[in-house]
């Protein structure tokens, strides 16, 4: 049996943007209720960065009240010193979502590009251009990647979901 | 001038152990206060991990309430995944001295060696038998070495600081 809704939270988190976005799923349909990008990029410090990440979602959660999240899970990165960096983000991300109690859960970018695009090699444009579509977003709609990116992450969660199982699950 | 008294919170953060240390710096003399390990190499999802150390932080800081804190920088780890591992660790504990408004600093390894062995390539038996002797610790009492490293970034603030300076960065 479907859940009458469910409203997720996607999350691609970076230190100077972070996408955001939530959508709802009644049944097969999706809706696209909002997705932002928290931008940092002009904060010197990495901790005020953290900061404003934590805080951005913390916000975007006690307003649209999610009651899942997904986030990429990653493999690798360009070097050490940008995987460091981008997991204390995505650490902050995670923490945002466990402290309000919502269940998180992570893809492996294959996934999000097979579940948004329907295949596992898809390129930028093609993901963005299909969340466009998914979504019945207006043309007009100017959105970062990273937002973009966050919209694919909650679409994948939907698509993949097996109600049942996720409610065992949990 | 000399402050009268300065806490110093030390964390030497990990995805399994995080190392926590509280001194006391009066003028010259330097006074252990707390120190401890916060263990998650249980918890079996990453964002209990963080969420565990981020609490265990936030409780350490909401009783000793320190004014200044330390953490190691980081240049490189063992490789790619370890170190985006760390990363979520690390931008977790510093989200948690942000969020208290407490001025945070970064030393480099050598510093922190520097500081407390005299020799920035210290290893980390030598750096351990400092921190006892600067601390004047019980010799009985046993320590995690993150634990250590924790007061040893701690005794590295405490012992670098220029407090003029430190009062007009601020």
């Amino acid at each position: 049996m479907m859940p009458d809704k469910l409203r997720i939270l996607g999350i691609d988190p970076g230190t100077r943007y972070t996408g955001v976005a939530i959508i709802d799923r009644y049944g097969n349909q999706l809706k696209h209720v909002y997705s932002s990008t928290i931008v940092t990029v002009k904060e010197k410090n990495l901790e005020e960065k953290l900061f404003q990440i934590y805080n951005g979602l913390k916000a975007v959660i006690d307003e649209f009240k999610p009651t899942a999240a997904g986030i990429e899970r990653i493999f690798h990165s360009v070097n050490v010193h940008s995987s460091l960096i981008l997991g204390h983000a995505r650490g902050v991300a995670m923490l945002a979502v466990r402290s309000q109690n919502i269940e998180l859960r992570e893809f492996a970018p294959t996934e999000v590009k097979s579940a948004v695009v329907g295949v596992g090699r898809a390129g930028k444009d093609q993901v963005a251009a299909m969340v466009r579509i998914l979504l019945n977003l207006d043309r007009q709609k100017k959105m970062r990647e990273d937002e973009s990116d966050a919209l694919a992450i909650a679409i994948c969660f939907a698509n993949t979901l097996d109600y049942q199982n996720y409610k065992s699950a949990t």
